[in-house]
């Protein structure tokens, strides 16, 4: 399979699992964060497979999809990098700090590819919530994204370049926040 | 910009621009038919050009996009592919008759790459209006196919397998309209 039918494939299969799942509180598809982590992960050298892995990385948690479906349509490599970013099942219902924290346990231990996946996900993450879309107050945002940074201070190492992008993501989050919480607008 | 990048971007930007918009009547949504369409074409051995040319294929017909902001942000390979790919604002309220004959004008003297993305674009509307989804009905979707068939047949040469690919999604549409019509389910 070419690189353009592998990405091709996985952003595919990516937006049908996601289909009609928006971002939490706001009206922003699902897929597109899918799409951003990609793009984060690729603009910084990732592989195709990386980069596919991202496009996957929420399906087994997320959709219908499961470890085996994506190893049978986009072999073991790929399939254990999305292995290794979907959370344990039993973390569903704890509080997101302590999720936070398992995470960033997970992380520390992971393979240099998934880790790179991981600081695209959270910089994604954290360049949403810092918008303060619906649903979001700044106090959760800012408790997002400190358990985004104990994650990726648990990724580090992996990939300078996505690891700043994530520092400035999440300067320029608490920035809007804190203009916000001051009632000043910062645009 | 390496492969996985481009096509990252490309359904970065694609993604960015077709959010909250749906398929004629239905509730799939807009991106998944610009995927599905990159996806025919790079299974069918198109280049990754070709392939992020088909992701961006209806932002400029369906966006704030413009045939400027593609060649600025992509190049003007991919904006030729993607200008190629728009339809003349001028056919916007023509009927789908006339509208779909003046595509076909247009295919017949196109480069090979835009016809291939043609072609995909096609087997992917067909694929959908077969399948009848709310807002369509059995004669319309037959007038659909007709006019596709138009529009491909002015393509043809440009790739027999994707032309395989349209002449079964086609044979498929048709006989799933004839069993609806007769009463009967196809599945």
């Amino acid at each position: 399979m070419s690189d353009a039918a592998l990405l091709t494939r996985a952003a595919l299969v990516a937006a049908r699992a996601h289909a009609g799942q928006t971002r939490k509180g706001g009206s922003i598809p699902y897929v597109n964060h899918v799409i951003e982590v990609a793009h984060l992960v690729a603009e910084a050298g990732g592989t195709p497979e990386m980069a596919a892995a991202a496009l996957l990385h929420d399906v087994v948690e997320d959709s219908d999809a499961t470890a085996e479906s994506v190893a049978r349509d986009f072999g073991p490599c790929i399939a254990t990098l999305v292995a290794c970013m979907t959370d344990d099942p039993s973390w569903e219902d704890l509080p997101r700090g302590e999720r936070k924290k398992l995470q960033a346990a997970h992380m520390s231990g992971a393979p240099r590819a998934v880790r790179r996946i991981k600081i695209a996900d959270q910089t994604s993450n954290v360049r949403d919530v810092g918008r303060l879309p619906a649903g979001w107050n700044p106090g959760e945002a800012r408790d997002y994204i400190a358990g985004a940074t104990l994650v990726v201070d648990a990724c580090r190492g992996a990939d300078p370049g996505l690891e700043a992008a994530f520092d400035a993501a999440r300067a320029e989050a608490l920035a809007h926040l804190s203009a916000r919480e001051q009632g000043g607008d910062p645009c």
